[in-house]
């Protein structure tokens, strides 16, 4: 999960608390669900709350496969692994070509050089990792003055004289008491449009280089990398407290900085979404997409971002196939390439299926992380969301009731289908601890409770199966 | 704090439940304190609760000094820095002499070259961090198979046929649970036997290298190093989740690991103790020692390891200085150095100062983190103990009142004194999460909460002056 605006919009509807339950009852009550169908759901949400087929391929995406940054050996394995499970089951899979990024890190360190209280041979080391639009260092490094501001608004009123030649840190906290009151993406984008927007604006003032606090919460010493506007000076992401050191040094007296960074941005390379269909038995020819991305940053293993994702979906073909329901339109499968660095994977879907995204009866994307899910973030017209009422009852014994409309897409890989009308549904996860590993070493597969997993896949199955099995396709937004 | 029979039996005495009041109500009351020393210790108490002394120097410690290593420049401007403190306020100061160990970490990484579900072409990360009594990899590393196990049973029914030439992971947790309730050196002990001991047991089977599970709490990709018995061959700690990584995929099939560590145990230097004595009054040759260790690990800023334990010292002379309060006898704050690698700094203060043990009255150390202060683990005679009651009612306001006996120094630089008979306190803290950061880049200053810095202050003030005011020395144990 990576995006700035998109992300920020959704999620912030999707964290705040619930409507009045009041309001919608004042709505015309929803046909209820066919008895056979209501059944059906039910068999499958209890089948998805006692499997461990989302944990045991959670287990070999992340440990025996790894981190899977797109362009990168682990994101081809990846994307083969995934296609090859999916016709295991049965089903009708195509890796499809996507021109994606390739990023490579490489290295990455800091030293303070100078500052106050220093004695003589002593350097003080700084943990940091570099942004995705970071140019690069020489290859021995620069060294310079750092001015640390706290907003936009410091930096300009800095102006090019204090600005110019020297690193500009943007220590702007991530609010961890707002994440823990269950506004975890309001404080997520409070501070991630320094992640995207900081570099550009430093280098626009002369800065040679630029620093922000880590976007995200925890305490130990942690560095959170991500996605950032392509500038022209080096980019990177200090762990919190090493902020708060130059912070606190650079206001006592002056501050030099010795930061070496030489990642790489390659030319696009082929990767590989993969799309992998369960037919649908009486109108094939419409289309419900369940998904996650398959990339990952390459920091940690990409266990909550997002192979949990792609596994609950997975999840949902598994529990149809093993129970024999066969929708009445096309379940798709779809492990998305390149979510975090670049979104190659979904614009080349968008193109290569620009003449069926007609025929998308809706697509749910869970890019949340794998934390007990709590209900649905969607983008759907009002009577769309009147008709999935029914589901309630079918979700309540997981807890995952809440139906919140939202002005965005749900999901960055589903937003181009969103864009044109599908209506799109994305999962609401507890997402308290979700920014503490987000983009982190820390995002493995420990990170993810085998509980809320399977709570996850029943959420994912019962929405999927519900809207490719209804009697009636929901009503285009 | 470091060391490994001594810590655990005595913290684990320090952490466990208090002793039924009722007990200690049958013995025969305690004398009141003098009115006067009784109204001087509420002052020094509230004077310590309001003031922020202790945290300018430890903010000083760790963020303008940094790291600091026994052998380190920042080690001996640590030595430095606190000796010109203690004169500013008055006190007669000597820099003692001790030879310490110089230890240099150099370079350490590893990757999993050969892992079940491998693809061409594709290696894993693994986070880890060098024991200090690890032997030194070739330069370019070495590479081999790995074997798993879980306690020292294991190891040995594997026997030499199986564990020559390999590498050894020894894959024990740390028990988060335990160290919740209360019980975190007792978690910490249990663990840390394969920290001290594996290397050297593991060697002795023909291992070809030694890795442990990091012996901590938290789950962070934090790897947690520290002291090890010197082995002949190289030892490392992994992050909780590369330990269980490499156990998952070993009992899939055959991991083969690349591993570089690259320590340099170089010759033992001279640092300094810091020795500031504030004279007594009336019997200037008592002594009350008031101490910490002001080494600390190189990965993070030594804050809770132990820069609080010698902030809180400095700070019972500064408040005696500030209120004009001159003890009957000489109270002396102490800052170790090399409590961490070697004990070279309590060993020599032993040594220089044999002839007046038998003036030493008590010796208090802080080394168990600056968490809210509980109470005090005591090395004393019963007959002290009871003499200490009436502090009971000054402390309490403080939530610092557990007079626990304990049967071993309740801190490791202490321990020559303690040995020869010199009564013998430690301060009890919450440390319910102390081992989430102990001996990780994660130990800095934000880790310290101001308040319970200055509740720590007040219990090491109180008691520090309690001891070198009372009309009667404590009586030896």
């Amino acid at each position: 999960m990576k995006k700035l605006i998109l992300t920020i919009t959704l999620l912030a509807s999707a964290s705040s608390p619930v409507w009045p339950q009041a309001r919608r009852a004042a709505q015309p009550p929803a046909p209820p669900l066919p008895k056979e169908l209501s059944e059906q759901l039910l068999t499958v949400r209890d089948a998805a709350l006692s499997s461990d087929y989302a944990w045991r391929q959670l287990a070999h995406l992340t440990e025996n496969i790894g981190p899977r940054p797109a362009g990168s050996p682990q994101a081809q394995a990846a994307s083969e692994y995934v296609a090859a499970e999916m016709r295991k089951l049965g089903l009708d899979v195509h890796l499809e070509p996507a021109m994606v990024s390739h990023w490579v890190r490489g290295e990455e360190k800091a030293e303070l050089v100078e500052f106050p209280g220093q004695s003589s041979q002593t350097t003080q080391r700084i943990v940091l990792t570099t942004l995705s639009g970071s140019s690069a260092t020489p290859a021995d490094g620069l060294t310079a003055e750092v001015v640390v501001v706290h907003n936009f608004d410091e930096l300009v009123a800095l102006g090019r004289d204090k600005v110019a030649g020297k690193i500009v840190l943007f220590n702007v906290p991530y609010d961890e008491r707002k994440a823990l009151a269950g506004y975890a993406f309001e404080a997520y984008g409070e501070a991630v449009v320094y992640r995207g927007r900081g570099a550009k604006a430093a280098a626009d003032l002369g800065a040679i280089a630029s620093l922000i606090r880590s976007v995200g919460g925890a305490d130990y010493r942690l560095p959170h990398t991500g996605w950032s506007q392509p500038a022209p000076i080096p980019a990177a992401a200090l762990a919190a407290e090493d902020a708060d050191l130059v912070d606190h040094l650079a206001a006592e007296g002056r501050v030099r900085m010795h930061l070496t960074l030489t990642p790489q941005r390659l030319a696009d390379t082929t990767g590989y979404n993969v799309v992998a269909d369960l037919k649908g038995s009486e109108r094939p020819e419409q289309i419900v997409v369940v998904s996650g991305h398959l990339d990952s940053w390459d920091l940690g293993r990409g266990a909550i971002d997002d192979g949990a994702g792609v596994v609950i979906s997975m999840a949902t073909a598994e529990l149809l196939q093993r129970l024999h329901l066969r929708p009445r339109r096309t379940l798709r499968v779809i492990a998305w390439m390149d979510e975090e660095n670049g979104g190659g994977g979904h614009d080349a879907y968008a193109k290569a299926h620009e003449a069926e995204i007609g025929n998308h009866v809706a697509a749910i994307e869970s890019d949340a992380g794998a934390g007990h899910p709590l209900g649905y973030a969607m983008k759907l017209s009002p009577s769309a969301i009147t008709a999935l009422q029914p589901l309630l009852e079918i979700l309540r014994p997981v807890g995952c009731t809440i139906f919140r409309s939202t002005n965005h897409s749900p999901g960055s890989d589903i937003d181009p289908l969103v864009e044109a009308g599908v209506p799109g549904i994305g999962i609401i996860q507890d997402g308290r601890k979700y920014f503490d590993y987000h983009h982190t070493a820390a995002d493995t597969l420990d990170k993810v409770d085998p509980r809320d997993l399977r709570e996850n896949a029943a959420a994912m199955a019962v929405m999927g199966y519900a809207l490719a099995a209804m009697p009636d396709a929901l009503p285009r937004q």
